[in-house]
């Protein structure tokens, strides 16, 4: 709290050449500074924000030492957060309702209205916003596949927020354009194609690079379709494994295929795509696209590309491998052969926000053949991509897009890449997958778990049901069942009230609801581990 | 530069209980501040992180103080950065070509290694990727429909980041998701449907939303497709004008119709869509969908919403208003005519990332019907949306989204509104729009300038050319137009290497290229447009 207070206040005192009594005053007061329990003694005596308003800051007249005081104080306000974020005793959420929320919290009002509120007011609800939301980067926050707060890559959002700019040209984004055209090359690289040829775009999230995959499938196989429509191809069949991502299918339902057209295959928890074959003859359907999963949402299963290659290959149909997930353990020496036969895939989804621990959000599509994502997508608007700029109009990426803007996701991820290397990438996944291993071995054998599967995940997915004691003895059965069903949800209510922890369940199939216990926090600690299984413990020893 | 040093310098000196001598020396450095030249004195001397690694911050132990200190450095790079944006003794930009800046300017170095870099290395890193940046909020940028730095909406970015979390719960973004409930609400009541009753959803940029509402009205009218694909329908037709935005192509390619499904309506530069009529007779087809354009990216025209609705109500089409550019008018009550009939919509698009001046990305689009959006895109993911959480799971919207995962792209522009109350935007549009009417009525009789189209322009576009002396005496014909459309390229091309202002230039249709200029940026006074006249025709003249 003290520190940058005390710098305003100083300077502030300096440039109004206040009295010599001031200034002892002041110099006395710093000399006591303890860097505690300083904000509240500061902050109303010297800047008061309850008169000054939004159109007091820059580009206000005389606003830059408005401007400067506002987001120091901002940036104090998310400094506390951070600091607190990585603190254990600090709560990872404090629950409210909905309607809790709606009907106001002491002063904070979630209401619009048509005057200005002070930038007091301002102040008050970024630190009522923050005190009411999860903290995402907190050790023990275990809900998502994104998790865990990265100072790098916080620094990096800080910045691209501020450059405000826009991916569709190099007339606007030069750096981060270039940026991204070399962290593609690389991911590529890393994927396995020649010298990294290719090409690729980062979109909004997973779910769009899916759907991006599917796009230039239909694009290579039948590019009259971006013309005349579906009715120009044969009626097109899709295939991704009953435990893969829901996006496939929100893509197959969005692009004009249908949901029925693409058929879910079999998996076991492990291995996805038992066969291809076990698909029903074909008839007046064409396969155009098979989706391998490297990493299931929930079991953190891999599908064996290689096999699944060798079909695609033999029945020249397109490879798409989504490793929003499971894309990270590229990087490490020890896992990637998890995704062994990536290099034989058409397109690779991969996620840096999931694994890699990106701030959201921060996805790749890269895709074998260069040109499609242009063919497919390219509409050629005259207002942006003019032919006749100085420049080598080639770097304007635009129009490879389905988006016209496109938020600069690149650069927390450069940043990151060039302060942990790749190495530091790999250390992070190998850690996080040793903790899972950790988990796993901690609980498998324990009174009152049940394991999903058996055998070691294969990421950082440990799925299991917690008995409480008073179903251990009963037999197997429905009443078992639909007892067993409402422990998770139970649970995870109370943890969410008590704000110690969170972690996500669901049924799966014929499986009644379990926890899927994910590690992607490069802040948890074993010690973090072993408090979830208590905390679990603790409140469901008695359901 | 200083007070933050100073403060950070003052209390790292009160924490370490150094000598006395080295106290008085401090407080000595200290009363000689004078909040300029600061930053090279302290920085390396007091805190050296050429050592320092990312492993080094949190969540390393002892960590923190390290983390504070990298993150207010950082902040120190971005204060500095935003103070010089509002300077107009600052340049726009500071332009190199793809080539100079891959191969390497003074230790900025864009490839990427194994090996970690030193936190200094990255400061430089952000310091250079600033530098060789656009300032997209400088006074003098007009190049796009987005421009200006909001300080409270960065503020709100920079907290978003920090907060790191995903739109698609309500678990882990219970105040986000509230807040864009609400702000969508307050929208939908500002178009004019009773009570803000409807639907809605943020998506990652205008062409997105666009795309939303193609597919909601094919989901509105054949349900079938999302199972059984486009093959369920008949042949459907999509109108658009051939002024609007190439997004709606993007959209028809990319959902399976086909852009030649979409027809293009003939418009004038000023008034979009001359008739629905002219369009010939449809044999088999079936016409599903109308785009009105609010603002046309060029031209910045609107479409007479009224006379379209009244046919598309009489023929059961469905009416979307593309309001990306334009949607921002309904803000103000001087303009808001200019969009009458938008009540009449099925669904509109409106980024309050251009007009309104919110920070990149923020886009809405607006569905009259409620559960549109929810039937066309859901999938029931059973991971994510549980029926039996503790809290109204109504409120967990991620399955109405064709993304998965979702930015948090609410709370800046929610900030914003509190900061700037409605008053506040409507001030900011009125003034960009006399602002327009300014340069429109400085340039239309001025000698060497042509307007594009007469009339005063209905948005902030001012379409022109300049001509310069050589050419003036010309009769029109081939030869001047070949020279003419030469013009603008070569003057915009000047203008980024002497980076003193960007303004975009395009054909369109037989014309050949012309500036277009548009005014978004809240920092933009007559004194910046006088500069962009006198700069035209500086780099102009011997053209």
């Amino acid at each position: 709290g003290c520190t940058r207070k005390l710098g305003m206040k100083i300077c502030g005192f300096l440039q109004k050449n206040n009295s010599m009594d001031e200034r002892s005053r002041m110099v006395k007061n710093l000399l006591s500074c303890d860097n505690s329990g300083g904000e509240a003694r500061f902050r109303r005596t010297e800047i008061d924000f309850s008169n000054m308003f939004a159109r007091d800051l820059l580009p206000a007249k005389n606003g830059e030492e408005q401007t400067m005081q506002f987001l120091l104080e901002v940036v104090e306000i998310l400094t506390n957060y951070i600091r607190k974020t990585f603190d254990r005793s600090t709560k990872v959420l404090d629950f409210h309702h909905p309607h809790q929320l709606l009907e106001g919290m002491e002063g904070f009002n979630l209401e619009l209205s048509d005057q200005p509120e002070s930038l007091e007011q301002i102040l008050v609800d970024c630190r009522d916003t923050l005190k009411y939301g999860v903290r995402t980067g907190h050790p023990r926050f275990f809900n998502q596949l994104s998790t865990g707060l990265d100072i790098v890559g916080l620094a990096g959002e800080w910045l691209t927020s501020t450059a405000n700019t826009n991916m569709f040209t190099y007339e606007i984004a030069p750096v981060f354009v270039l940026m991204e055209q070399l962290t593609l090359k690389k991911m590529r690289e890393i994927v396995g194609w020649p010298d990294g040829e290719g090409d690729g775009i980062f979109s909004p999230g997973g779910a769009i690079s899916n759907m991006y995959s599917v796009m230039i499938a239909r694009y290579k196989f039948f590019p009259e379709v971006k013309t005349k429509g579906m009715a120009a191809a044969p009626r097109l069949i899709l295939f991704t494994s009953e435990h893969s991502h829901y996006s496939i299918k929100k893509a197959s339902a969005a692009l004009g295929f249908g949901t029925e057209n693409l058929i879910l295959l079999k998996t076991d928890e492990r291995f996805a795509f038992i066969s291809l074959f076990s698909v029903p003859p074909l008839q007046g359907f064409v396969p155009l696209f098979v989706n391998a999963t490297a990493g299931t949402t929930v079991y953190g299963a891999f599908d064996p590309i290689n096999e699944i290659a060798d079909i695609c290959e033999k029945y020249n149909i397109w490879l798409h491998v989504d490793g929003a997930w499971g894309g990270g353990l590229l990087m490490s020496r020890k896992h990637r052969h998890k995704l062994s036969g990536v290099e034989r895939a058409n397109s690779v989804t991969w996620n840096p926000h999931k694994m890699m621990g990106v701030p959201l959000q921060c996805s790749a599509i890269l895709v074998r053949e260069r040109g499609l994502l242009q063919g497919c997508n390219s509409m050629c608007a005259g207002y942006l991509f003019q032919p006749d700029k100085q420049y080598d109009v080639t770097y304007d990426t635009g129009d490879k897009a389905i988006q016209c803007g496109r938020h600069v996701d690149i650069f927390k991820f450069w940043l990151m890449w060039k302060a942990k290397g790749t190495v530091g990438f790999e250390q992070h996944i190998d850690k996080c997958l040793d903790l899972s291993a950790y988990l796993y071995n901690k609980i498998k054998n324990r009174e009152g778990y049940e394991m999903v599967f058996q055998g070691e995940p294969q990421h950082t997915n440990v799925c299991f049901w917690y008995i409480p004691p008073s179903l251990r003895g009963l037999p197997d059965g429905a009443e078992r069942r639909e007892r067993l069903h409402k422990v998770a949800p139970k649970i995870k209510a109370m943890m969410m009230e008590s704000g110690t922890t969170m972690v996500g369940y669901q049924p799966q199939g014929e499986k009644v609801n379990f926890f899927r216990m994910v590690i992607s926090n490069p802040a948890a600690t074993r010690s973090d581990i072993d408090f979830l299984i208590d905390e679990i413990e603790r409140l469901g020893n008695d359901l």
